[in-house]
């Protein structure tokens, strides 16, 4: 199972490619996708939705594995978070790609093993369960590996079902 | 010169097409583009983008006039209309519209004259600019209409530049 997992964005949006099969876990790529506040909305939505499809159409994953966001009264940039976000949703589902949502605390009760772990705890898990000598930079693509594994965790839990449903 | 007029929703998104010619302005269609709440966040997505781009090809309008939307501390439904804006502005963007942004206070402003009129005197003046025997229905198609005619006045006053920019 190919896994996309997205930490969205508008200035960055963090991506990673996990490949897990028989319970080995290889990641294929991360990085973010990045536009600047300079340009027009119109500009960097377009933008993020060609950049994904890029990464889709190299790694053909099966399935995106996006953060949830929350109203959180102090949070203004909230509105153009979740702009990109449904670009992202939309340009998955065009690609034929199941969506699967999580919340931070599933992500990180999933990595980690408990919802109150910090960024550095949840960043040394990544790199501890795939392998890796370094932990991956920058932050955002660090936490879309981390949502890629909550995605392969969940669905290694929950054979049954289809894991959790985007919002 | 042929505007489609939106207000941005996820369970309801209000549009209209007017056409701008030479001072008159006929009323080519309005209506809803409607998604359940049953339906899983993709396909609610995926549904604004192809009802956008049924009405897109049907007209060809050569801007998309689209309201602003703010954070609220009290609007908890804040992100899922903000991700349906992200995936209507990408769906204009991708064929080829350009994109304007008007706030609620400006379509006020162009439509009645000034900032503080209520939703009621906003529709009264919609029927009226356009010759109309009745107000519009519903109100979300009432408002997709008055914000195409704010991009409309907003066009003959700033003919040197290009509208409000999509936020």
């Amino acid at each position: 199972m190919l896994v996309l997992g997205i930490d969205p964005g508008t200035a960055t949006t963090g991506y990673a490619v996990i490949d897990s099969f028989q319970g080995r876990k290889k990641l294929l790529c991360y990085g973010v996708i990045s536009t600047s506040p300079s340009q027009k909305m119109d500009e960097r939505l377009l933008r993020i939705h060609e950049e994904l499809n890029q990464i889709i159409e190299e790694f053909s994953p099966s399935v995106m594995a996006i953060e949830e966001i929350f109203f959180n009264r102090n949070n203004k940039t909230v509105i153009t978070v979740a702009q990109s976000r449904g670009v992202l949703i939309l340009s998955a589902a065009l690609a034929g790609l199941q969506i699967a949502g999580y919340t931070p605390l599933q992500v990180k009760q999933a990595v980690v093993g408990y919802g109150g772990a910090d960024k550095k705890q949840v960043q040394f898990m990544v790199k501890n369960i795939l392998g890796l000598k370094e932990v991956p930079k920058p932050d955002d693509a660090a936490d879309a590996i981390a949502i890629a594994l909550c995605h392969v965790h969940s669905a290694r839990m929950n054979k049954y079902t289809s894991g959790g449903q985007a919002k």
